[in-house]
């Protein structure tokens, strides 16, 4: 699963205190769908495609696979998406936001409309997903400390799919999209890991691909946990060679008997 | 400057592994200029004037002090903020966004529309600058382990001002919007140290606010380092235990004769 070597274009050299560096490269994506801009990404180039689809999916505004293609002009900062799209853009977390659902009551409901109850599996051993987190480490993390990383993971621990991205949200989305292109979705059977921290949104792009497990090297927030519960969805926090903590969905959790 | 006890607004019991926990709090804050909602942020309760404040200062579109208030009704998650902006939303990095500026140089050149020149000094010490981190711990964070930091410092490493977000933009946004409330813009004779990465964004926000130094525990991305450099800032990334590596702007940090 892991390259031998860094994509050369998620990495830069710098020279710093008079040494040569490596960076990760953050630049601006934009994602057109037939032609009309839609929003803009702050990304580390590769797999612009994959992140574009997997965005437009969790956010429920394509409901399977479209072609889509880096344009070789404007830096390479825009991915052209074909439509149709699925339903309108209801710019929720946007500018021009409409002036509902600003509470968290209204956030998970907004949620509940895009995403398809999880199944009652897998169950999975509790030192297998607190061990997951070591299979994230990719080259260019390696190379510059600069990256967030989101696996796909089998119910045996087996990587599927590893991304990195300066954007923690972006690196899942760049595993939905290539779920959504390889029509592995809903991820009924997968287990998701990401290298920081639990946010709501991450729980709300885990719950929307179908995925009952969401395992995370850092802290989940509030809002995170209880749309968890309000889901269904195993939420495991802290995961660190072999442990962790549960903060919702335990059945999924098989602890040493 | 570290309060003695986490403000209550920003943490919640939770019951996980069958035992009692506490985890920072997220909720979706709106924010209203005159009646007009403008943007969301997933942010962490305290302080909501000043992170309006400051996000509003840091887009550009107010440049002075505001009457801002958080709303009782609506889960107390609006801030309602007096007009007039300064200048129309450009809806740069949001939703039905303009196509222009779609690579970092575009992005770079907004930059510089919003920001005014920076002085050339202070000049601080390496290991005083690397030492920063250490003062960003705060009793929330202590309790949940889940909130990015941002710190205000003058150049003898004093903080004047420490606020604590699950979302890092944020908990710099909080400390601009206190800057601008004290009448303490531009930051021209100050330090910024946030505990996460360095990105494209919090470069913008820094530079807007005028201040010269920007320290963080984590990398900076490529985008992150061109905005310093372009700008003049001085950008210090993995500062840790009194070192820290620059990456631009080295004329403001002093090393051991």
């Amino acid at each position: 699963m892991t390259p031998d070597s860094p994509d050369p274009k998620s990495l830069v050299r710098v020279e710093r205190d008079g040494q040569e560096d490596f960076v990760a490269v953050e630049e601006p994506l934009e994602i057109r769908v037939d032609g009309k801009p839609l929003a803009v990404a702050m990304r580390t180039p590769g797999h612009d495609e994959e992140l574009a689809l997997g965005f437009l999916y969790g956010e429920g505004l394509i409901d399977g696979p479209r072609n889509a293609g880096l344009s070789e002009g404007l830096a390479g900062n825009v991915v052209a998406v074909e439509g149709p799209l699925s339903r309108e853009p209801s710019a929720r977390s946007f500018y021009t936001t409409s002036s509902c659902g600003v509470c968290g009551k209204g956030a998970i409901e907004e949620v509940e409309v895009l995403s398809e109850p999880l199944p009652e599996g897998p169950q999975i051993d509790r030192a297998l997903l607190g061990g997951l987190p070591e299979q994230l480490r990719q080259p260019t993390f390696e190379a510059t400390g600069g990256l967030h990383a989101t696996g796909l993971f089998d119910p045996d621990g087996e990587p599927l799919c590893v991304r990195e991205d300066v954007g923690r949200h972006n690196a899942m989305d760049k595993v939905i999209g290539w779920a959504l292109s390889n029509e592995a979705l809903p991820l009924h059977d997968r287990v998701l890991c990401v290298s920081g921290r639990l946010s709501f949104e991450l729980v709300q792009k885990a719950a929307v691909a179908g995925a009952p497990v969401l395992v995370g090297v850092g802290a989940p927030s509030s809002l995170a946990i209880e749309l968890a519960k309000e889901r269904g969805l195993t939420l495991c926090g802290f995961a660190r060679e072999g442990s962790m903590n549960v903060y919702s969905g335990a059945m999924r959790v098989r602890d040493p008997a």
